[in-house]
């Protein structure tokens, strides 16, 4: 697993206090870069420590948290590069937290950054993702083949690997990935012998939802070999294998007719390039009369590229995109009409909580079969983005549409009686 | 009236009937014509009839309508240019229907049509809408300020000139006005004491209903003089003056800061290249903190002109965007967040259906008051009007917003404890 994530090095510190090293020396030099990038970090209200345990915070107020820095190189590149370096650090243990990770993360989204993209971010939004069929299968097989047992430790029990819908704060993860399912089907006003595909179908759970509680008969595609095989197991064993099929294949080969579309949590990996084709999907696939669709995806206010680490440790070839982007590139050339679009934000914050949760209950676990540093990682991973939906500088997009001049409207405001008259 | 509008000509004519004209020869050349017409004619079940009243229409099924045609050159100019010939032929009395007016309108929209845009729509839609502030100004004059009693005639008691909201398809006008009011302050949040800034506010319902049911503090904005003073008389005389204060300026001018914004019915009047102005209004306004808005506005599912016609002669300046524009140009540079869109298209049917009624049941007074032409050419786009949302050439699309990052979600799927945790 190490070798899959190419860790840049391994660590002897789990915590901050562990990774200062007293005995390192800081030059005035090294206390003046230091100086510099505190004033930087000061508007976070972070507190930057170096590897001698000294600190050039002044402040008499307390810190969100503190940024502990055990070597010089660290710090440069710390300054050099923070989006990118910031995760290959703190993964590698040169970079430690003291406070609440998930917090630290969520004030970083307030440190001062130009209106405009940096010509780095410029250059990773327009030289993305180029997920042809090989690249999508590889990108999928880095996150998602990890091993479903993996995600067994800190998923809900359905093993729903996107965001929930809390009908209450106090839900459980596992009532709030039902509501979210069943929310889904009734935007799309699911009926019993309807016709659905759904691409990108995870370990199914949508799918046999929507067979087990609607009657659907459903085709589900997905390119990640784990979780069709875990999936056609639960069909079979629920007794569902008739109405529910998964199919083992890039959405692009999507063939027939169908009543509904859906897609909850692909459009993230499918890369602008694509979207045309997906809409091509779409547009073949979906019954002009009475057919209906629905997208899920993680999304952002404005075009900017997915977080530098994220994208070359945790997800390769993602791109979260704004609502015109998918209408542009997906929607318009599919001749689909916008019914309904929401954005539920804060549970995904709220669903991240929980995953992090459950993550650090089983640590000891994580730590053991898959390193120090892949725990590292994956606790960043999922502390950042929940605070990136706390923040803002994530948002989770909900989409509903027909093809154009569909008499009915789904999920908006409507009065049965309306959709065929006057 | 007559030269605010230029009619082309005047008409004795004044049913499908009356335009023949038997003693006017036809020719075999107008009858090859005339049956190259009919085949296109025929997608639409649409009869032609020419001036003799003879018709190239073959077919043993029922027409859905008949198009009588009264001269020569009424049949070149509608076969050269339908899009804007039908309406200034059927004005002018030399086209007109034998039929249900809104239901040939409707199938209309069936006729065979390049996928792409024409030369003509092409040009339409790149040399579209310098609305600028003098221009806004006599366009907004052309169609708001024909006199209050002309639309007291047609409209709601309350004079809403926008899309209303029925929740159940026999609500009366009135009733699903008021409900449509509501929905926007509901979707927005409203409570008692929010200074809320409303932008394009015709005779100024919606901002009165803030005032008097919310107890919200409001300032709208109109160019229309008749509206405004109108308005104002209102605030007066329901002792809302002192909450509801009526501005008769450009929104391009609105300062101050504000919990909420609303627009509902302006964009279309605005034009795309002022989108990044009223972009930089909303930025303006809102408070970073708590602020929210929403536009409502009629647009499409890919970007089109405006029909040829209803530009010139009915709301010159006006374009109905998509989605995607709205987002690109108005809300991503604001550095807005979407919250909830929904698609209200089949009320906007429904409450063109009531309006055209209205007016139909007010033709004498009509005609003598404006003339014939004037009746005709308003029948026309109200009937035109209704088809296109009956057939899904518009949209009627609500948007709720607020600036990115807000603690709270307005509209979506909520739950008021999540807001803030976790």
């Amino acid at each position: 697993m190490r070798d899959a994530l190419s860790w840049r090095g391994s660590t002897r510190w789990d915590d901050a206090t562990a990774i200062r090293a007293p005995s390192a020396r800081v030059t005035p030099l090294d206390r003046r870069i230091a100086d510099a990038f505190q004033r930087w970090l000061r508007a976070a209200d972070l507190r930057l420590e170096l590897w001698d345990g000294s600190s050039p915070w002044t402040s008499t107020s307390t810190s969100v948290g503190d940024v502990v820095v055990s070597d010089r190189w660290a710090l440069l590149k710390l300054i050099f590069n923070p989006d990118l370096q910031f995760g290959e650090l703190y993964t590698a243990g040169r970079v430690a937290i003291r406070g609440s990770l998930e917090r630290v993360m969520e004030v970083a989204s307030r440190l001062p950054r130009p209106d405009h993209l940096s010509l780095r971010e410029w250059w990773a939004l327009h030289a993305r993702n180029w997920n042809g069929r090989l690249a999508s299968r590889r990108n999928v097989h880095h996150h998602y083949d990890l091993g479903n047992d993996f995600y067994q430790i800190w998923l809900d029990q359905q093993l729903v690997y996107t965001c929930a819908l809390f009908p209450t704060a106090d839900a459980t993860l596992e009532e709030a990935q039902i509501a979210k399912l069943d929310l889904v089907c009734r935007k799309v006003g699911l009926r019993p012998g309807d016709s659905v595909v759904e691409v990108g179908c995870g370990w199914g759970a949508l799918a046999l939802h929507m067979g087990r509680a609607y009657g659907a008969r459903v085709k589900a595609f997905n390119i990640s070999r784990e979780q069709v095989r875990f999936a056609r197991e639960r069909a079979a064993r629920e007794g569902l294998a008739d109405r529910v099929e998964f199919i083992e294949d890039d959405y692009r080969n999507a063939s027939g007719h169908f009543d509904v579309f859906v897609s909850v949590g692909m459009l993230e990996h499918v890369g602008v390039h694509h979207y045309r084709s997906l809409g091509n999907v779409i547009r073949r696939v979906l019954k002009p009369e009475g057919g209906r669709g629905l997208l899920h995806f993680i999304g952002r206010d404005r075009p900017r590229p997915l977080n530098a680490w994220t994208a070359r440790r945790i997800f390769p070839g993602a791109y979260p995109p704004t609502v015109a982007e998918v209408m542009r590139y997906v929607l318009e050339p599919a001749q689909q009409s916008v019914h309904h679009l929401e954005n539920l934000r804060p549970h995904y914050a709220r669903t991240l909580f929980h995953w992090r949760e459950r993550f650090e209950r089983a640590e000891q676990q994580v730590r053991q079969r898959f390193g120090d540093a892949f725990f590292r990682a994956w606790h960043l991973y999922l502390a950042s983005s929940e605070a990136a939906f706390v923040s803002g500088s994530l948002q989770l997009f909900q989409i509903v549409f027909a093809p154009g001049g569909s008499p009915r409207l789904y999920a908006a405001h409507k009065c049965r009686e309306i959709a065929s008259a006057p």
